[in-house]
């Protein structure tokens, strides 16, 4: 299985993100990429390949271009207000108020963001267009000879909507790499988010669409992070009605527990028939994460690629969340080498 | 004209708010009201007298039950997760997410909020509370025979929706002021806000209603907080359509432009026939105000009290903002001698 990364990830670091009241040091921080990078090197992976560029026709089939010509302009936006803090918002469209993005750039970071927590740097727009980037180079393996693939990703991507950051994500890398799949010929691509937090980006890109099916397994959203979107009874619209599934799980849930909805899911994706696969892999299931409740220990993460890999469908691994900084790699490499020996 | 003013409004001052992408100390600061006390007594303004408790079946009826017990437990739920800072939201319910209150104190936090700057700590509900109360107690008064009165509240009220709190707003204290004139007999109540925000809350409350009138003038929203309400094609809602009025303002607006909205605004209320005036009186359209953008100066502050004396309405005036914090005194007794001397 190649790994596709761009070492670009380091320009997105903001100093702070916004947590329990106070600035603190991101969770989501570049060491992760480098234990995962360390711990595919230790177990025989190949090397990481650098991804060609964007292609941004793709990224504008599931982005709105209001919102992408916002990510690109933010940063010089906020900086010739001469704030002295990382671009973060402080007003927000909530309900009953008008969906008319603003000029001053407090009032569009409001406006485009799915949550507030999330700051943006100088450099932060370079860092998010390379990690879509390592995405979509990624699915354009799957159309060789190769039958999976692993996209690094770093900034992570599922949070983002189709005109919202937030949760650390930018631009929709899964999304991405399944639009370009449909793009280069597959008809029918499942999406399959392990994430412990619900996809909230993905599904509200796809809800609409039937040829994108969405299946994620989660913390509830009442419980957890991003709090609004994830709840069961949200099954798609219109075209899309019966192709978005959500599996929401309670506080403490073990592997006992997620494997038998992780079972549910793969029928269900099996059901669908799609030609390629695409999985939103965060390891902050695990049970040590610091910012989750969800149980699996690094051993699970084996058995649940080696389900997943059972089911023999061309399969993109997109790289999400996982905060136990040096659990990351070992648990990332065991879903990828419990796929590669199913 | 009796004043209103509880000290309990020191019991909500948090260590910081969210602005500029830092956590900085609050604009909305105790001295305000130290200095507004100061003005009048030095200008021979009755000393204030403090509020009779707050009657919760007045703010009942202008905000929602979920609301008010939020308010009431967000500290001890937010106390109960262990978090170092002040309660802050960090993920919101934007477009086509749910609007469901999630159990989480995070989730709760982002639900209610309609801005995210502002931080809850132990002693705010009471002091909000007794804040409310000064604007109740002074809407009693008018009842009686006087034709006047101004309550000094802080926190300040007017971005306080029926349900969502934020720009340093909790219980809307205007709305609770004309809810309880209507109580008390008036058929008809007006709300004049000459705040330099717009009181996205003040109309969100009484937008489908036609027994008050809200009238604002204000910065534009796309250039200034709320940022997400107070456009000018905004003209209420089902009973409510025709019985909202605002005059979005742009940045530089001087007085001969403000004034001319003044005029229109006043002959609106008047042909409204109001039995009471509620004025929603923030002084942040003072020049050298540190987060607004209009330049009147202390000597517009007794031209436009003046002119709103001349309707010749039993008046309330209720405090919203003013950050040049060493003016906010003076400024605030011009409007008020300036009414009186009409
Ligand atoms: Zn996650
Ligand atoms: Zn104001």
């Amino acid at each position: 299985m190649k790994t596709i990364a761009s070492t670009d990830h380091v320009l997105h670091f903001p100093k702070a993100e916004l947590s329990g009241g106070e600035l603190v040091r991101p969770y989501e921080c570049p060491e992760r990429w480098d234990y995962i990078v360390e711990a595919l090197a230790n177990s025989g992976f190949s090397a990481p390949q650098a991804p060609t560029p964007l292609d941004m026709a793709t990224v504008e089939k599931v982005h709105g271009d209001d919102y992408l010509r916002f990510l690109a302009q933010a940063w010089s936006l906020w900086e010739a207000e001469g704030y002295q803090g990382e671009a973060l918002p402080m007003a927000v469209p909530n309900r009953r108020m008008q969906q008319r993005e603003p000029e001053n750039i407090n009032g569009k970071l409001g406006y485009f963001a799915g949550a507030t927590e999330t700051a943006i740097t100088a450099t932060t727009w370079q860092a998010v267009q390379s990690s879509a980037a390592c995405a979509q180079t990624a699915a354009r393996l799957l159309g060789t000879s190769e039958t999976s693939a692993f996209a690094l990703c770093r900034p992570p991507g599922h949070h983002a909507g189709f005109d919202l950051y937030g949760g650390y994500c930018f631009l929709n890398n899964a999304a991405i790499a399944a639009q370009q799949l449909r793009d280069a010929g597959a008809s029918k691509v499942a999406i399959l988010d392990v994430d412990f937090h619900h996809g909230n980006g993905t599904q509200d890109i796809f809800y609409e669409r039937n040829d994108v099916l969405f299946v994620s397994l989660h913390g509830n959203p009442g419980h957890a992070f991003p709090y609004f979107l994830g709840y069961a009874d949200e099954t798609g619209k219109n075209e899309g009605e019966g192709y978005n599934i959500n599996y929401p799980m309670l506080p403490g849930t073990r592997y006992s527990v997620w494997s038998d909805a992780l079972t549910d899911a793969l029928d269900r994706i099996d059901q669908y028939f799609p030609d390629a696969l695409v999985v939103s892999l965060g390891v902050d299931t695990f049970e040590r994460d610091p910012i989750s409740f969800f149980k699996l220990t690094s051993d699970d993460f084996t058995r649940y690629g080696n389900a997943i890999g059972k089911r023999k469908h061309p399969t993109l691994f997109v790289m999400e969340g996982g905060y136990a900084v040096e659990e990351i790699g070992i648990n990332t490499r065991n879903v990828l080498q419990g796929f590669l020996n199913a």
